[in-house]
C-alpha cells in the first residue's frame, strides 16, 4: 500500500459531517421513556437513520465520486478508490438507555484501509479525529496513548460477554484472565479511553465493518495498533474480530493468548 | 417500621454534600495516564478518600449523633438511629477508565432503612435525589420510572458477568435470557436510568452495603421497586444480591425466574 494521500479538505468535512450528525442525534437523546419494538429486535432508531442522512448529503456534496458504507443506508460505489464508512449511533443499546456512552463512527478508507477516523460523543461534546500522518486529537488538541508493558497490568474493555461465539469464548477468557481489570459496556467509548491513555485494551468480536474502521486511524494516530485476532490489519475486506491496544507490546501478548 | 421522619434540613445538606464530594472528584478525573498500582488490586484513588472525608465532615458538622458507615473511612455510631451510608466513587472501574458513568451514592438511613438518598454524577453534573414522602428528582426536576409489563419487554442492566458466583450464575442467566436486551457496565448510573425510565431492570450480586443504600429511595421515590432476590427490603443488615425495577411487574417476574 502507498502512503495515504486523502483529499486534506476531508479533514475540516470530518468536523461539519460531526457536527451535522450530532444536530440531529441530540434532540432524540431521551426523548422518549416509551419501548420500543422493532421486529428485528435491534434498537435502530429515528436518530441514527436521519443522521447517516445527514452525513451522505455532505459526502455526496463534496466528493461525488467516493463510495459511501453506512448501516442505515447501505453501500454505494464500494470499488471507488475512496469510501466512507459509517455508523451514526455505534453504541444502540448505550444511547436507548439513555447511557452517554454511544458515538457516532465516521471513517474515509483508501484503497480498503482506514486512513481517517472520528469518534464523536455528541452529548459530552467530545470529539476524537485521527487521520494518518496528522496525528490524533481531542477537541483539538493531541491525545496519546499511554504505557503498558505488560498484560497482567492492563485495563480490558469488551462492550458484552454476548458478542464472543465457539472458540471465540476461551480466547477470549485467557485474555481476560490475564488482564488486572476488565471492563465491559463502553462500545466505541473504549477506543477513545485507550487513545486518551486511560485504558489499554479491547478484544471484541462479532463487529460490523462500520463498526471499527473509524477506530483504527483514531488509535494509530495516538500511538497504538489494532489489527483483527490473527493480526493482519482492519478494513473494508477484513476479518471482524478486533484486538486494539495502546501499547505493542500489550497487543503482542493478547494474541498470543488468543491463538492459545 | 414507622413512617420516616428524618430531618428536613438533611434533603438541603446532600446537595451540599454532594456539591462538596463532586469538587473534590473532578480534578482527579482523568488528571493521570499512568497505570496505578494497588497492593490489593482494588482501584481505589485518592478522589475517593478525600471526598468521603468532605462528606463526613458536613454530617459531623450537622449531626454529630448521626453514625456513618464509609467505604473508605469505616463505620461510626451504626446503632444510631440515623445513619449515613456513602460511597464517593461507586463505579471505581468507570473512574479510573475515564468514562463518566460513576457516581457519588450517599444514603441517609432511619432505623437500618434508608429513605434518603442521592446518586450525582459530577462530571455530566446530573444529580437525582430521592426521598421517601419527597419523591425523585434529577437536577430538581422530577423523573418517573416507565411501565414495562413483561420480563420480555425490559431491558436489563449489569455491572459485569463477574459478580455472579456459584448459583448466582444459572440464577442470573435465567433473567437475563428472558429479557429482551441486556446492558453491562453500567454501575449505579443504571439505577438513575431506571429511576428516569430509560431502563427497567438491575440484577447483582457481591454488592456492599454503600451500594444498594443510595439506590432505594432514588428508584422508590421513582415510583419504582428494589429488593434483595428473595424479595426482602435493602438496609443497614439486608442480603448484598440486589433486584431492581421500574415497574412492580418486572420486579416480580425477574424474582420468580431468580428463584427457577
Amino acid at each position: 500500500m502507498t502512503a495515504p494521500s486523502f483529499p486534506p479538505e476531508a479533514i475540516a468535512l470530518v468536523h461539519r459531517m460531526a457536527d451535522a450528525s450530532g444536530a440531529v442525534i441530540r434532540p432524540h437523546f431521551r426523548s422518549g421513556v416509551a419501548i420500543v419494538d422493532k421486529a428485528d429486535e435491534s434498537p435502530v432508531t429515528i436518530a441514527d437513520r436521519d443522521a447517516e442522512t445527514a452525513i451522505r448529503r455532505l459526502i455526496e456534496d463534496a466528493f461525488p465520486d467516493h463510495g459511501i458504507l453506512g448501516e442505515e443506508h447501505g453501500a454505494v460505489r464500494l470499488d471507488a478508490e475512496f469510501v466512507w464508512v459509517l455508523d451514526p449511533i455505534d453504541g444502540t443499546k448505550a444511547f436507548i438507555s439513555g447511557v452517554p456512552v454511544f458515538g457516532t463512527l465516521i471513517a474515509l478508507l483508501q484503497g480498503g484501509r482506514p486512513v481517517l477516523g472520528v469518534i464523536d460523543q455528541p452529548i459530552s461534546r467530545e470529539r476524537w479525529v485521527g487521520a494518518i500522518g496528522h496525528g490524533t486529537t481531542l477537541n483539538g488538541q493531541p491525545v496519546r496513548t499511554r504505557a503498558c508493558a505488560a498484560l497482567g497490568r492492563a485495563t480490558l474493555f469488551a462492550t458484552s460477554p454476548d458478542m464472543f461465539k465457539g472458540d471465540e469464548i476461551p480466547a477470549f477468557e485467557r485474555v481476560r484472565q490475564s488482564v488486572k481489570m476488565t471492563r465491559w459496556g463502553t462500545d466505541c467509548y473504549a477506543t477513545a479511553m485507550v487513545a486518551s491513555g486511560h485504558g489499554d485494551l479491547i478484544v471484541e468480536s462479532s463487529l460490523q465493518t462500520y463498526d471499527f474502521c473509524a477506530l483504527v486511524p483514531v488509535i494509530e494516530g495516538a500511538g497504538g495498533i489494532v489489527t483483527d485476532w490473527e493480526g493482519q490489519p482492519l478494513g473494508l475486506h477484513s476479518g471482524h474480530r478486533m484486538a486494539l491496544a495502546g501499547d505493542a507490546r500489550t497487543h503482542a501478548a493478547a494474541l498470543e493468548r488468543i491463538a492459545g
